[in-house]
């Protein structure tokens, strides 16, 4: 199979091209390394089957080019800051919307028709239903990158129906891992490392969150494109399980070795459009067979090693 | 009140204005007239309280400037035309998505934080569950028109959660009524009105559909603005009954006093992205008190009648 990754030299898209490589899969990265980085695809660089294309989402021409004579494209590039909406809602239109309205217009021009979508569960809201279900009652959104990813499962949806595509709709929990890159894993690391003597958490610390290693991702990922027969494909992937924020700060200071006083920026939720609960049904996914080899403590630990072996990470972009 | 009405040339906007300043309010009314037509504001024009602005709603500029100074939003403007969704995917994008940004953040930039929006049974796609409620089961997007409101239908929400915004957004079926200018009886109409002797009907006449009379779309709406004290009110607008295709061709044929021959394109669906089934569950709506006046029947014999008397319609553009 010859893939097309967009986002491939980010957090999972780089470990997804690993994968696919390492499976003997032909494997382009379509990355424009904003954030994204060079040394995520050192092993890739190695392998005769790999190529990177450096461009951008929204450079329609230069995205239709290259995905011709692809036959399945993982569309992972996005603005995947959660936090930021209401600062820029642009961003999220053009780099989550309008992107993947982009990718499925390149794969159309080229007669390329099966697609996988980095959606979340942010779509759920802040949801009446928990553990949330994929056929949940339709939620209301409650952030600007949640109503992006709607968007972009919609126009999926909908190229599967009128133009014959297979689409694989993923709602993720948050992803840890080797290559996470940012996220409060990676905040809480790095002020810890400046200052081992005091941490701010946003919100009250009590905000129930979900938490899925990055190799558990890919497993079920792969899982659901071979083995589902139909066009449209919606899953949630996660644990079954959720943590607090306070108890994985806990986590990460036993692995650092460090006694931090709390200080806490108070109210239920971290920022605008934060979900103080997210936590997804995932008996869909598992009843494929998949079930994640790391409990959310585990990969949470595994992230800190990551991050300690890779402090580079944490200069500025270079 | 200042409203401001985006597709306020068309037929439910001009209805609409005339609706607001028979009440007193002063009127905006921002259309390019792509569809929408001067002589819908005939009424409307002779009050010292309207505006007409020609103007698109991608005109992000003139959009915001004209905006400025009212107190709440219809958004009305859009490519409504289902059917050719998959014809040029990147209309509804724009028309309907992308406008819908366009108009959320010239209400931001001028701190007008209320907005109607006309969205449609549509996102509900082909559902299991009919009658269908406001929060049946999240559905699946089976055309980019539907995929192109929900889009609109998130940003709304997350304005309304970001920004501090109230959202309305009514989930329409079919509209009918005076000024009524594209979809099944208009197309019906100009047909037999050329050939009585033969009908054409796309699918095979058997598609279940529900239709309102647009006086009482317009009650339903006013009658939610006005009552409905949270951020985010969602409502689905129609009746609660439904009819074949086949059954509402017969009453426009009677009301005509035509006896064509029918014959029929076949399938279940009239085009790519049509719903066999659109029904929806109205009770949200009613137990504000409000309820259609027009049966499905009455709403069609009006049409007719209107059709009948605006013959003009039917000429290439002026």
């Amino acid at each position: 199979m010859r893939y097309f990754v967009t986002g491939g030299a980010g957090f999972i898209g780089s470990n997804l091209v690993d994968r696919l490589l390492a499976e003997g899969h032909a494997v382009t990265a379509y990355d424009n390394l904003s954030t994204g980085q060079h040394r995520f695809l050192d092993l890739a660089k190695k392998q005769p089957n790999f190529r990177l294309i450096e461009g951008d989402v929204l450079d329609e021409r230069k995205l239709a080019d290259s995905v011709k004579g692809h036959d399945f494209v993982f569309h992972f590039a996005a603005n995947a800051d959660v936090r930021f909406g209401t600062e820029h809602p642009r961003r999220d239109l053009e780099q989550n919307t309008i992107a993947t309205y982009n990718v499925l217009e390149a794969m159309r021009t080229h007669g390329v028709k099966s697609i996988a979508f980095s959606s979340t569960g942010s779509i759920y809201g802040e949801h009446d239903v928990i553990p949330t279900p994929e056929n949940a009652p339709f939620p209301i959104q409650t952030s600007l990158y949640g109503a992006s990813k709607l968007a972009g499962e919609g126009l999926i949806e909908a190229y599967c129906n009128g133009f014959g595509f297979r689409g694989f709709i993923f709602r993720f929990v948050s992803i840890l891992g080797e290559r996470y890159s940012h996220g409060h894993v990676f905040d809480f690391y790095r002020s810890l490392q400046k200052d081992p003597s005091t941490i701010r958490l946003l919100g009250n610390g009590k905000q129930r969150k979900s938490y899925l290693y990055v190799q558990d991702c890919i497993d079920a990922m792969l899982a659901v494109t071979r083995k589902s027969e139909v066009a449209v494909n919606v899953y949630n992937l996660g644990t079954d399980e959720y943590t607090q924020v306070n108890d994985s700060l806990s986590w990460i200071c036993e692995k650092m070795g460090v006694h931090p006083t709390r200080t806490y920026t108070g109210g239920e939720r971290g920022w605008i459009g934060d979900s103080p609960f997210i936590f997804l049904d995932t008996q869909k996914v598992r009843s494929l067979g998949w079930k994640p080899k790391l409990t959310i403590r585990q990969g949470i630990e595994k992230t800190v090693d990551y991050l300690r072996q890779n402090e580079w990470l944490f200069e500025e972009r270079h």
